[in-house]
């Protein structure tokens, strides 16, 4: 019997960021947090303990501050393509990086009516992402969604489904239908006008939502994933992950009153998870 | 020696709720999380087990349920004052009911251009919230907000501060300032136009934030207090716990590089923390 | 009208230190979280953007460090007494001065059935606490311990409560009985054996949650007062604030199966919430 | 142009459980987190809201409650066993179940010096976990711990490292050293002693960690995993996913200290982020 180091990957996660961009009359600004990971050589580490191969994860921290200082950071994607370039260009014990990164999204405080030049305002939950993949001569560009929560009152139901002895579960041809929607697309090349392209998925993404005569969860992520590939030519596939959020409505008649749909219990768990890629071909 | 119940109070923590209202062509929602808590006389449950005086907290949570049927549920104000006028009608054992709520504000898809009739997004952090206070023949009212976060890229400045052998902090003329926005405040009366008003202060609150030329977060929270209370003749006092999150500029000078307030580190911790009461007098 | 800063205080919260103390064969660690607040004559910083009298949070933090560094940090209460005298003596502009801290409970690893004499494991919950509270002459010092999550499956009961046209609860002889402690006591002085105390508290709670034939979560309540009380003299009350963390029986009826008590849902939301004061006089 | 679906799942996550065993003189309990996910035959759901192959995931959840109380429920790999048995004999439509499983680790409460007989107390962070996949003759069983935090303050060293422009990190042959374990293994075969296993490998972790003279978190991560594979033959493969929790020591010269590594910064972003499998071949 031998004991083998298969396979292993190290970097540095949750380096933050905020960048500013001061024009005369007006700042903008973005703030990421960005994951580094490399993959190579660096069995030597693990089974002798000899670190020369060994970037520190600390050093990849400080390359995301000094290349955010030195490219205009248009977006997630092009900083991370930045990041890529420089570590496979200097490592050539790295055979492969790894950049995640996410954006909180902010926005302009509105004063007198009009978008304010250098104070904003951000919510908690919805994140921009990216995922990106760099080997020598191969990149793969992943773009994201987190944390966008939907809920419908009509035109969604789940009925006529299969049934055994522990099902209690009753059609119903009018509940709530809610989601956070968790998805990620992968792009067809890195010439992509990333901001733009992002803008436009969300549209789709939440529209479908809005619009679709809803059988199922599944019923309508297959929606939404055709909605963005039909609008977007330079995505090739889109994976999603929805929770599917219940809201069961409440039985009100131990107290004489009846309940045509109006108060209902939100919960967090348990819940449904529906996961799925749509692909053109 | 004698040992004593001093204070006491008992009662049922986030009963969520979401309410639906069904017109023709348009629903509306409300997503409430309600928290209620009885005082009174309830000394021989702990002193003796004696349960005959305890309404379980079980039906809290069925009351409002109740009530949230049967009423219009404009605001979280007015479902705290149907719950209080209940409780204190029918427990007589009770001296005093309060009413925690909070509420996710969710607002509509937009869809070609318009908001779309009944499907909905909300953002996690931001919260409406209200706490009311019912005695016999006495109720007070407090409105609030929370995990407002806000952040400014300029007029924002910290120094002529004091110092001492441990202070190492520079001056600064020229830093960020940020800040999630927890206010609540006291009503007049509970005779007020209860969303129209929080409206008004949020948007004082953010305006002021935006628009004030800051010496400290101090300096900025008593100008967000006197903008509520200069435009809203109903509130009396408001009090603010303001969080500092600090942003610190980068130094990358060892990579040869400048960083003109540019490049910041945000962090969570530790973090600064204002605290203060605003009044009219 | 005029405008008026009723009550203010700021401070810098979430101070993290570790401290290691090392002797020739074994090393000891304390883990803790500091914050500190002021309160005093801070009103120009408010309404004039005067920060003369503002010694910054900054310093605050470098003040924790400093003299964790000279001092043997025997207690979260020492280290507290320690700041507090020093903010006191240094800062005539400060009328008073609380100190929060929390401590994370690090214990040894047991390698070969000893404890390691440099290794530790710590559990994510539990938290040892205390709260000074200085004035010049004047000190108060409560100890606490937060998230110490118990359950019992028998000695529970709830029966005999009141009931209303909205109570649906059922009478139950034999209920799970589970909540997360937290409790903060009060001492007679500042001369305390601070860490044996502590222990001796934790212990007399849990000795008699398990013990107690528990009417309802406010009759165990009481009878941890009690417990903690009788055998700690320098206590002279203790404040509880209690989750009712509910198990609900499961109906398995619907699918041929009884429950003899054996099946639990527990759930988190929403929860019963028992506070209280037993003090002794 | 055609869209397809390429690949998908659906079930339910986060299925909580509190099963209680009561002999004469002694309760044991056991509460357990379940998420179950189908894969099969689920084209028609997506591209046309045909729900006839859809068993609800309401219903896995009753499946849940229904098997855990038909059997003893020793472990959560067996209680996984059979909800993978029972979901592919009765549902022909799934190809695949995946069972995941964690455990909150419950202690007995110590009266007297000895176990109470149903009275318990937990941690919080560490749990017991497993995923099981499951198809029609073949089964894989995963067992995990997570969230085991450990630190030691000797015997940890970081030096000999890379360095290229950005680096500003320095040698350290006495840092501290902590992280928060997560690991899984692959199990052999189904026909394992479970929970005598698991106890075994976390000893082989945690004595690992501690008696390791560490070169870096990649040299302790493997040498934990020869550990565990030394010593359980049953284990053919154990992947680690390792924070590097970094501890600064903090500097104190400005005060006119110095700090013998005596007092550091615990944070908690970034960190190091460590990954790697470690196999028997």
């Amino acid at each position: 019997m031998t004991i083998k180091l298969v396979e292993n990957s190290y970097g540095k996660s949750r380096v933050r960021l905020l960048r500013v961009f001061r024009e005369k009359d007006r700042h903008d600004i973005k703030e990421l947090v960005i994951s580094i990971a490399f993959e190579g050589n660096f069995e030597a580490a693990h089974t002798k303990g000899d670190n020369r191969k060994i970037l520190p994860t600390d050093t990849m921290k400080n390359t995301v501050y000094a290349l955010a200082r030195q490219y205009p950071l248009e977006s997630l994607e092009n900083l991370g393509l930045h990041l890529i370039e420089h570590f496979l260009t200097y490592n050539p014990q790295v055979s492969r990086v790894r950049v995640r990164a996410s954006e909180n999204l902010w926005s302009r405080i509105p004063v007198g009516g009009k978008p304010h030049a250098f104070a904003f305002t951000r919510a908690e939950g919805e994140k921009r992402t990216a995922v990106l993949d760099g080997e020598r001569g191969k990149i793969t560009i992943r773009a994201g969604i987190e944390d966008l929560i939907v809920l419908k009152t009509a035109k969604s139901a789940f009925d006529n489904f299969l049934r055994d002895p522990y099902t209690t579960l009753k059609d119903d041809r009018n509940r709530i239908l809610a989601t956070s929607i968790r998805a990620n697309w992968l792009y067809e090349s890195d010439e992509i006008e990333f901001g733009v392209v992002w803008h436009g998925v969300r549209k789709a993404l939440v529209e479908a939502f809005a619009e679709h005569d809803s059988e199922s969860l599944q019923h309508t992520l297959y929606a939404m994933g055709e909605a963005v590939l039909n609008s977007m030519d330079c995505v090739r596939e889109i994976h999603f992950s929805l929770p599917n959020k219940h809201f069961t409505a409440i039985d009100l008649a131990p107290f004489g009153l009846d309940n045509p749909a109006e108060v209902f219990l939100p919960t967090d768990e348990p819940h449904g998870l529906i996961e799925a890629t749509v692909r053109r071909e």
